[in-house]
């Protein structure tokens, strides 16, 4: 029996369309799940595909041509664990395990050293772009050792996304946790685009009185120029949408309350640990846990005083024009601090990310992919030291003319009472970014005053000690 | 030779000056110090004093009367460890060890379980009040076992601060790290109120014009009122404080670069953990950092452009009025977050932790001592079971009466590009909180969209699916 040069191992929806999308390549694919009912349901679902199942993971890895290649497409965390350690006896050295799930990276730099120890080699990557993704092409973001990513490249790059200009959507990102570490941060941007995308709809709805027909069109035109992109393109389809059962705009059927799987609170997380300001992410994983908290705020709805709502007296078009430029210069403000987030992270591990590359293989396959994103690596190309984006010539001169609308909006919503913590967040960050002086001096001033914690001085070097009380 | 009751080891500020303390109220206390420089420099600044210098941890053990009372007051993390592991062979069952230091609260958990094993107690406290607070009074926040905590109740109950109306300000937290958690919880409120007043320091000087002589008259006059408090007494002081070096004020002097130890850090990674919406603190931790982010910060202002700055043009004092409101609903806000958090971690915990009682003892020898304070213990007799401080009738009316204005003041700074991410995130919060519906319903039409992820609808229980793609 001639075997697979590769086999997935978790036939959930993301498991099987990687493994089909590996199958449309032309590869004969070994599947397995713990229940074999899932993989006989796949199976029923693959006729005249060359998809091999099999029922023990002894079967499951004889199946596989050495070193054998091996997709985890588990449940992040115990899952993963369980199914490794089950492995591991059955495998030869040189085989190579890949986890492809959300995997805090963490676990994944300990699994990597663990199976090191065997001569396993382990790759820890991100997959992006959901269901549709993983059965047409994916965004790929591999991290572990560079050796054992060459072994896999051929067939990572052939079921990658291929950006508008041909280029697969896939880079060797860096060694031991980089790769689940830059999924990470992709989600915490997903969060943050997602967010500012539905504060843009708040405004619209509740400042401008917009229609979910007018708000479709408002986001199809949107998506014209430059926020053109998976998420603004499917918002637009997604107001367009009729409820069946109902015939209303399913949107308005939905229950406001956002969920989450913990990608964006790990980016958070990660965040305070290495000392980066991302506000915007972290306003926009509160936000999610305020709309999770539905009884409290219809209880509080009642109770707590809004302003007085009146009906909107300004220009309509020029408003909704100043909801685009605040919408497009915040997710440059968000897109500005996760990138300065993996260049601490880099720093910190020792992992060289490569920044335009990164961008790079955002632009097709995945949830966040936007036109855009070609601006943040010619950025890097420019200038692969970079401190932040928003230095960047062409980021810096949409920031200087987009920035009064920003302002314009965060206030309108703040008088009438829409909530916009994502547009907040930016135009903070952009103005705290952007000081020569904060007012922290006073902080300083206060902390040597009550804990003599010493305070620098602008006119000399060293900590300095004040007797503050009188 | 006469046995101590009591013996502190770490002879650092806090240390020396919580030994000073318990030999205030007619304690005999043995030290101990790693290095005998530092116990013969408190001796010698000790005349008159009960104090009793020991040079080994033997002698220091061996100085105490059983149950032995051992207070620590070393570096938290590494520092407490090594000297447990040091102590413990030295004790006998029934000995009580107290950990004074600012100590990460799972750190306390787990040293707790490993002395009860050895029949050892142990008690994680908070203590609070900085050097002077230390001396002549803290805020105390034990916890641990509650049999552990009455065998030194009396010291503890002797050595703390006392409220205006007498009351002493300790109490029994609650078990394991219950009491660190609280002191945790306690110093990222301190970072909240800290950033606060530099927002409102900001705010004054930038948009209003207000010289540092104003500014010190504006902050005393607050102090009169209901923001009465240690740190605007603090800082209506530091505004009158001459540089002696420069006869410049000294506040001019001092860079603003806050510096920071870690615990407002953990507060928010601890409410991302449990899901509670802690987004001013938050903001304020992150606005440490950008201060901290000094050479950059000044090279992004020559290249970033803000708005064209006018000057005020209207009434600087209603304005004043404006900002003093705003601050103040803020606290509200930053506090309402913080006590939300405190109760996700005592039911997460089972910690049953007395909220009331919690503002109680910070009324007195901490850092955030405030009037105010007195209205949070109010609120919980009133309503033991309280969701959210804003619900309280004393909070919801200031809250109606003042969210004007921290309008007018957000979309004011917003407008003249002074940055006040705090004033900004406790207005999101306040909106989002109260708000009956929130955007959220398109976030979840987005996830069902990309990843089927599955949305609620209005009119039905259950989760659901549509195909969104045309």
């Amino acid at each position: 029996m001639s075997k697979q040069k590769i086999g997935v191992i978790g036939m959930a929806v993301m498991g099987r369309n990687l493994a089909w999308n590996i199958e449309s390549r032309g590869y004969a694919v070994s599947i397995f799940n713990r229940s074999k009912e899932k993989t006989d349901e796949v199976m029923a679902a693959s006729e005249g595909k060359k998809l091999v199942p099999t029922y023990t993971l002894e079967d499951f890895v004889d199946s596989l041509e050495k070193p054998r290649r091996i997709l985890l497409m588990v449940q992040a965390g115990k899952g993963t664990d369980a199914v490794i350690e089950q492995l591991r006896p059955l495998l030869d050295k040189g085989d190579i395990l890949i986890d492809g799930g959300n995997t805090y990276y963490r676990d994944t730099v300990r699994r990597g050293e663990e199976l090191a120890a065997d001569g396993l080699h382990f790759i820890g990557t991100g997959v992006s772009g959901g269901e549709e993704g993983a059965l047409k092409g994916p965004s790929i973001m591999p991290g572990g050792p560079r050796d054992a990513y060459d072994l896999v490249a051929p067939i990572l790059t052939e079921i990658a996304a291929k950006a508008p200009d041909g280029a697969p959507c896939v880079t060797y990102i860096g060694p031991g946790g980089a790769g689940h570490y830059v999924k990470m941060v992709h989600n915490g941007i997903e969060y943050g685009d997602m967010q500012l995308i539905a504060e843009s709809y708040a405004v619209l709805k509740h400042v401008v009185g917009l229609s979910n027909e007018e708000l479709a069109e408002v986001y199809r035109e949107w998506n014209e120029g430059e926020l053109d992109s998976f998420l603004i393109e499917i918002t637009s389809k997604i107001f367009r949408r009729k409820d069946e059962r109902t015939g209303k705009m399913l949107v308005d059927m939905i229950v406001d309350r956002a969920a989450q799987k913990g990608t964006g609170k790990w980016t958070s997380q990660s965040a305070l640990d290495l000392g980066v300001p991302l506000t915007l992410i972290t306003e926009s994983v509160f936000a999610r846990v305020l709309s999770s908290m539905k009884e409290e705020r219809v209880a509080a709805s009642k109770q707590l005083a809004g302003p007085a709502r009146e009906s909107f007296s300004g220009d309509r078009k020029a408003f909704v024009e100043s909801v685009r430029r605040a919408l497009y210069m915040s997710k440059i403000i968000s897109y500005a601090q996760g990138f300065a987030q993996l260049r601490a992270a880099s720093d910190e591990n020792g992992w060289d990310l490569q920044y335009g590359e990164i961008a790079r293989i955002f632009r097709a396959g995945c949830i966040i992919r936007a036109r855009f994103l070609q601006k943040i690596t010619d950025a890097y190309q420019h200038d692969a030291g970079l401190r932040n984006l928003l230095l960047d010539p062409y980021f810096r001169d949409v920031a200087q003319k987009y920035q009064a609308a920003l302002r314009e909006v965060v206030a309108e919503a703040v008088r009438v009472g829409v909530p916009v913590p994502g547009f907040s967040a930016a135009i903070a960050y952009y103005d705290s970014y952007r000081a020569e002086t904060l007012p922290a001096n006073l902080i300083q001033a206060q902390r040597d005053f009550f804990g003599a914690h010493t305070f620098e001085r602008v006119d000399d070097k060293g900590s300095f000690h004040a007797e503050w009380a009188e």
